[in-house]
């Protein structure tokens, strides 16, 4: 693992698009972490709360998908395989409310492996990957989680 | 129906909720039909671009749930049921770019009914429903659907 190259490597590639994003400036999303194998995206609580005080659903949804499309794209990035990567759907549980910062880390689902992403990828032209995403509390218990699909297609040559 | 008297009493009590929370006034997220047994929300283009120009897949997220938020809201205020409700977790599936104006529409999914779940909250203080969301295209296909359970808790007397 080589956290500080990952961490810098992520920002510059993360930061560009959070700013093109009208909305991700509102909600102030900021890369916080990345390793390679998750990502950790972060957003403070007043620009996301609702009308109970804490974050607005929305919010939690928003941060937590773009820390699995940010997962995959950096990836994607770091292989230099120029692709458009989409969010296919996702189911989001709401478990607890979240009363501070909203951190979410995506990692790959379980059985889902990168290779096997790649290998597909390289010989269809797109390829079909699921996602978890966590917002931990305090207390190591999940705020929410998130399981997305993403696909990415290859760019055109 | 009424369809007049029922919009009107929606943007009575759906106004108020929207103005409540930051996000929903920069989404400009507003009312735009109720008749008792569909809600529909709108938000403009313009404040929920992503980077490509379409709608952002956060504020897809964020209108649809809160249609289907607001539709349970809705039918037990006008039944002055006072309760907490929640939405515990949610499908989405992106299906086409939505590069207009967002309208969301929420109704009852299908095989729930109002009069059993109203059965359940009243003999047991909480009752759970699933609603549907569609994100409409002008030509009549779905650029996003959201199925979600929402659960209500009366609040103690």
């Amino acid at each position: 693992m080589k956290p500080v190259p990952d961490l810098a490597f992520a920002h510059a590639h993360m930061d560009s698009l959070l700013e093109r994003i009208p909305l991700t400036q509102t909600m102030q999303i900021a890369l916080r972490d990345y390793d390679g194998e998750t990502l950790a995206l972060a957003a403070p609580l007043a620009p996301n709360v609702n009308d109970k005080g804490c974050a607005f659903g929305g919010s939690l949804a928003s941060v937590a998908t773009l820390a699995g499309w940010g997962l995959v794209a950096l990836k994607l990035k770091a292989l230099q395989i120029d692709c458009e990567i989409y969010v296919q759907d996702s189911t989001i549980r709401y478990l607890a409310p979240v009363w501070g910062e909203i951190v979410a880390r995506a990692a790959l689902a379980e059985g889902e492996s990168w290779d096997e992403f790649l290998a597909v990828l390289a010989t269809r032209g797109r390829g079909r990957l699921r996602v978890e995403c966590r917002v931990p509390l305090e207390d190591g218990k999940d705020a929410c989680t998130l399981d997305a699909r993403f696909v990415a297609i290859r760019s055109a040559a």
